[in-house]
């Protein structure tokens, strides 16, 4: 898009490599937001919440936020009061080297559970790494943030209100644990806008229910997950009309959606990515849960890992997934290509011609129950050997 | 057990190969009581139900039973009317070669769902099989249900009512889309018992609750699971007191957890099995939440694979299993071996040690989340590249 060097005024970032990544890549980054920026998240719905993001739930409750601290290679969970501990030496270290305030400091971690955080690494890097910062440095937290990420994800969305152009800048990242609300997932979206917090925080919660909360790799939530905005008006809008704030928030969707896409494709082992879209269900949550039962339903996946549009298995998902409707009424396409048609094959060349589209890598899985008038759609990936090679692999 | 010998007396059995299998193994079985024997099933509940389940529901209605027809290669699921048709065709084919009433007649199926069922096959078969049966049939039946199972399923149990001795003989087939309420599982389970259909019923609901419920592999429920048992009365007990019943109640239990536990082993794929025990939990249905959920989890199940006790992923599904606890109170041990002890890491040698344990291919990871006194617990497997090699080959 030729967008990669846009900057977002006011905002800065950077990465070092700290020692937790026991590869020397890159492993915690910051940013920093030389003016106040009022802020917006939503964490992980899991009971079990890992330090970072309790110390981050209390640090942004009053909308405002100077600073990002994010590590990959530890996530800081079931750790304790010793991780609490460490979560809010995270934050008060970010603070002193940044001269902000701790509490103006959100904090966010990564990787495997269960081990304290090594903070004399932290300690040592800290420091450095806030006198490193520039206003180019946003790739490099893309990159620190991975884990088993193969690739570093990254999205822009250039608008304009009042005349003035502004930027959404996102990064992310994914891999595995990822479902329903979110995923071991932490994604971070600035913009120079000028937007009021209750807007903000509207443009996300919407945004992030039709786009980050409709993935889904292996069914699993993670302890970690984040989506924060930061938005520090420095792009000067004066006001925000409701058509610009329409506007933002479309824009603000499209980056979303783009860094979960890509956190898809990226789903540990995948080797390709669909969209499971029922149509015509009797309500919302039928809809919804039908959608996620296909999508994560291991035969389903592991029959597209093959490439096979074998809808006995969609059928029989659908069955168990505990909605409404009628076997002899459901059509099922792949792509445009119907291959059930009243609850029957469809039979002729269909499935050879189904299979052909699902060897492009993305294709659209619709079920038409043909019961009500409600969709939804969960976008997700196959079942591989390499997701087992990946996750049966001891911790390393 | 040396009990292989033993007839379940007045019940015969036996098995062809009708073509239905594409290696030209056996794949058509009947089971036949000599007379009139109580009935007692239960069907899977997924919304989806194949034809077979739906005639075998309709003929059971009156709780007399003579004969089981069965096949593998084709679930004759997804066929609409026609499969309707032909699944009482079958039913019809048997009754009379055997000489019975049509609603006498209970048929099964297993196989690919959505192919119609190729009846020329089966009407050329069901006269010669019918003339076969003996009491020695039985190991045969097991055989022909197999699809993708690994070993033939049989399990058996001896018992005394008023002095008369009675056999309850049972066989299966598992291996994939198994979950809660059963899976693409059949079970055929005789007795020479007298006993009255009530108690028949109610001993079969029990014992399917804590058996063939309680196992998963892949989180998938088939669209023609049953479980049946005959019981003829050909032991020749008059009564039957509360006493023996129990009795007997434990020993069709015993041999449905002989079953069931084979399934498991058996899961596609698996390279170990274990049983995920929660205890203390706040409430029954709680118990058994947090049990499916962690059983169900790819990334425990994958971790399992590489013989890793990774709790983090553990405490991760938990707490994503919508149940009421505090991590700092969660314990977690392999067989006695504690690897967390409130909601924390043991250290010191015990994921080692916790680790040697799962080599030993068969397992109880154990949650204590002290927070009530109901327990539950799962029996699975591992998920390995197997169950991706053997899922993500194109239907054949």
């Amino acid at each position: 898009m030729g967008l990669d060097n846009m900057k977002v005024r006011g905002f800065k970032a950077g990465a070092v490599a700290s020692g937790l990544k026991k590869d020397g890549k890159t492993d915690l980054a910051m940013i920093f937001s030389e003016h106040e920026a009022v802020a917006a998240a939503a964490f992980t719905t899991n009971r079990v919440k890992a330090a970072p993001v309790l110390v981050s739930q209390e640090n942004i409750r009053d909308g405002k936020v100077r600073a990002i601290l994010a590590n990959a290679g530890n996530a800081n969970a079931c750790t304790g009061e010793r991780g609490m501990a460490d979560a809010r030496e995270c934050a008060r270290l970010a603070a002193e080297s940044l001269k902000i305030s701790e509490d103006e400091v959100l904090v966010a971690s990564t990787g495997v559970i269960g081990e304290p955080l090594r903070m004399e690494l932290l300690k040592k890097a800290i420091p450095g790494l806030a006198s490193s910062l520039s206003p180019d440095g946003f790739p490099e937290v893309a990159k620190a943030l991975m884990t088993t990420d193969s690739f570093p994800k990254e999205s822009m969305y250039l608008g304009e209100a009042e005349g003035k152009t502004y930027l959404i800048r996102g990064m992310a990242k994914g891999a595995g644990m990822i479902m329903p609300n979110m995923a071991t997932m932490l994604s971070f979206i600035l913009t120079d806008l000028a937007i009021d917090h209750d807007r903000l925080d509207r443009a996300l919660k919407s945004s992030v229910k039709t786009t980050f909360n409709r993935i889904t790799v292996d069914g699993d939530t993670s302890t970690n997950d984040m989506v924060i905005v930061l938005a520090n008006g420095e792009a000067g809008n004066e006001t925000l009309s409701e058509a610009d704030y329409a506007a933002f928030s479309k824009g603000l969707e499209r980056v979303m959606e783009d860094l979960a896409r890509m956190i898809v494709r990226d789903g540990e082992g995948a080797s390709c990515t669909f969209q499971v879209n029922v149509t015509n269900a009797a309500s919302a949550s039928e809809a919804e849960r039908a959608a996620r039962v296909v999508a994560n339903s291991c035969l389903v996946k592991t029959a597209v890992c093959g490439r096979d549009p074998n809808w006995g298995r969609i059928m029989a998902a659908l069955g168990r997934s505990d909605i409404v409707f009628d076997e002899r009424d459901v059509d099922i396409f792949i792509d445009e290509v119907r291959i059930v048609k009243g609850g029957l094959a469809e039979g002729g060349d269909a499935e050879k011609e189904a299979s052909g589209r699902m060897k492009k890598n993305d294709f659209v899985l619709r079920i038409d129950l043909k019961k009500g008038e409600f969709q939804d759609r969960i976008y997700t990936c196959d079942l591989t050997h390499d997701y087992i090679t990946i996750n049966a692999d001891y911790r390393s």
